[in-house]
């Protein structure tokens, strides 16, 4: 049995292949029945004179999403998608769908609640197939970038106890009669392995139980998490360019065939080169009221905003250095300025927004102490949290990369939602 | 800055380090700081007759945890802890942790609810890095050996709806006013994307609300789930004795320093080669018996039951075709023998019990019907799961492999709670 991906290594040789009917062209005497199976689509061809009339027969009858095995010799031919074509003599269909009760994706449109509510079969389109192709090769880039720079895994925790920044956008659950809740963020923890392990990262899913309905928003996502022991804004800056680097390039190299099904331009992405542009907020104001914003110093930018100015690079912008009021609790000021933080905000080109977010963490206690009183935060929520500043705390910092927005970027989608396999959205947690 | 683990490159060169204090040991005119900084333990030397007294006084303060970068030239050392030792010129602290305020965590005993608590802390000590260690290579060789074989990984989503098993083990989530449940499992998922992607894996963690309190049971835990199409039960065998073939061998390549750490002989891992003996539930059941258990054919294997039968094997060990009847509904009956499922339990050595289990699903519209009538199972629930059988239906099956019960045999633990970094019990949600 061989994969279709790999056919091309098999030209002039008789292979046997199984998978799905994805259509059947009919002409005059020629059967075209396009099979796929995961790894790519091949064109069999049937030519009624070379075949007993029961095959012929039998091919002329195929549904789509019926199940089968074909035997036949591969041939190369360029017109045919993946280059090489199947003359094939013999199949054995496992289950022919019935004409009666035919496979409910057709070619045609279907509206998007429709195949939502079908997206346990949705992911069979070639579309679908070809972003999750690309999710895998960005997951790939990530773990290995980490991997080889010397980063240990230490996932944090889904279910988190007390809700720390307040409970509006978090999911309750029933903790053998206490309340948790899922985590929005491993960062916390991660700061305690990074004490532990020097470099670290988390990568799994995070909850948001946001009301928000935009195209950039899911409730569940994924997102990796580094957290590096003695790290300042600037190595934050180095090591996320490099990291969003080394996932473009990983998707050039390995993912060409699924950016052409989704008919994306790649130009733009060959141009995310290092450096990275870096962009002080200040900056990015001037910059964003010279082109019509009405935003003010000290507003933390907004969808909007964030638009117009990644349009304005050519890659992706790093801004850092926003003013503190607007951010976290637990970022650094900048000690030559504290009403700035020493963060940084990733901003993807072409309109996509903030792909990375991260800082530089507060790492003395009374410092961090004040920053909890003056958010309303208790102390004894923070205790483990303090705990980390009491005993061998260093300088560190990390940031988060959303997978979803990474992956809407990189394949030029209009929506988030087809970026991960099963979707949750304030309106959907099914199939 | 160079890290611990990577001196043995530098000997005879000088070098600058960043880490914590692990330890100091004095004799006489010599201090010993032992430092650690997540990748490994040095050992610098400070001689009172070649330093200044400042120095000298400085470093004899120095106390568990305090952060510190020092500089020095490294030598070759056979006796030092990674083969090398510091001889110390220069030290910068960070942080000197009071004596009045002193780490909390010392080399000598404390109770498990301590560390427990501690966990944020308890991560620094040089058995649960190495602990960490071992995870991070277990999960890697996971993802390394399925992207390798063509495998595209399409992660379940945590938050489900309906609760199809009854909901006796899941944990409730409020979702925006609707109930719904953290997964037990991303099978029904990955059967789904199977029938899309051919070969397909998710990875991620899942949820088991039980009310047990043994060694082997968390309330969160990573499972790794491979789905194949057109699989059978010989190539699940196949793949899962590979899978946890090139785990063992990954970590014998790259962990020896963790599992000395752990004392962990690594023998009865030598011993893990290819093939894994298999071993029909009949066979197991005659076998126990003869042991001395009073289990009966139909009984599904107890926790003894397993311990007993996997000693008697020096590598895991592949139990088939158990009763039908015991196991989940969707399992293939062997169709030479209807009373059985086309299902496999792999059982790790050394009493380590149950690591993977997967079967063939059934595949069959009908006879799936059948079984969540048999099993009380409304047909409602898994309207999108009978889907999969009415369109493009295939032979195909998976297996579930729990990554801490893994991580526990390979380091050798007694309880699995410190094979993750943030572990969830029943009795335990923070820190």
């Amino acid at each position: 049995m061989v994969a279709i991906a790999r056919l091309g290594e098999h030209i002039g040789e008789e292979v046997r292949v199984r998978g799905w009917v994805y259509n059947l062209r009919e002409s005059g005497k020629l059967l075209f029945p396009i099979l796929r199976d995961g790894s790519g689509l091949l064109q069999a061809v049937v030519f009624q004179k070379n075949v007993p009339p029961e095959l012929f027969a039998q091919v002329r009858e195929l549904t789509q999403e019926s199940s089968v095995e074909v035997r036949g010799a591969i041939r190369a031919d360029a017109r045919a998608p993946g280059g090489v074509e199947l003359d094939l003599r013999e199949i054995s269909v496992l289950q022919l769908v019935p004409a009666s009760d035919p496979y409910p994706i057709t070619p045609k449109e279907h509206g998007i609640d429709f195949l939502m509510d079908h997206r346990h079969l949705w992911l069979r389109s070639q579309r679908q197939t070809a972003i999750l192709h690309v999710r895998h090769q960005v997951i790939r880039a990530v773990r290995d970038f980490f991997d080889g720079e010397g980063f240990v895994l230490a996932d944090a925790p889904i279910l988190t106890p007390s809700a720390c920044e307040g409970t509006s956008t978090l999911f309750e659950v029933e903790y053998f009669g206490e309340k948790a809740y899922l985590t929005q963020s491993g960062q916390l923890y991660a700061e305690a392995a990074a004490l532990a392990l020097g470099k670290t990262y988390c990568f799994g899913p995070t909850f948001r139980a946001e009301k928000s309905k935009t195209r950039r928003h899911l409730t569940e996502f994924w997102m990796v998490e580094p957290e590096v022991a003695f790290a300042q804004l600037d190595d934050l800056m180095h090591l996320a360019e490099r990291l969003v680097a080394a996932i473009i390039s990983r998707v050039l190299e390995n993912s060409r065939p699924a950016l052409k099904v989704l008919e994306r331009d790649s130009t733009p992405l060959e141009a995310v080169q290092l450096p990275f542009p870096r962009l002080s907020y200040d900056d990015a104001v001037c910059r964003l009221q010279a082109a019509g914003s009405t935003m003010q110093w000290g507003d933390d930018l907004g969808g909007a905003d964030e638009t117009l100015l990644s349009k304005q690079f050519d890659r992706p912008v790093m801004v850092h250095r926003y003013p503190a009021a607007a951010k976290a609790f637990y970022m650094q000021p900048d000690p030559e300025r504290p009403e700035v933080a020493l963060c940084v905000d990733m901003l993807a080109p072409e309109g996509y927004g903030e792909i990375v977010g991260g800082s530089q963490r507060i790492h003395d206690l009374e410092l961090l102490r004040r920053r909890l009183e003056e958010n309303h935060l208790a102390e004894k929520d923070f205790r483990w949290y303090l705990d980390l500043r009491r005993w061998g705390s260093v300088p560190h910092g990390g940031f988060g990369m959303g997978i979803e927005r990474v992956v809407a970027w990189i394949c030029g989608l209009e929506h988030i939602r087809e970026t991960i396999p099963f979707p949750r959205t304030i309106y959907r947690i099914t199939p």
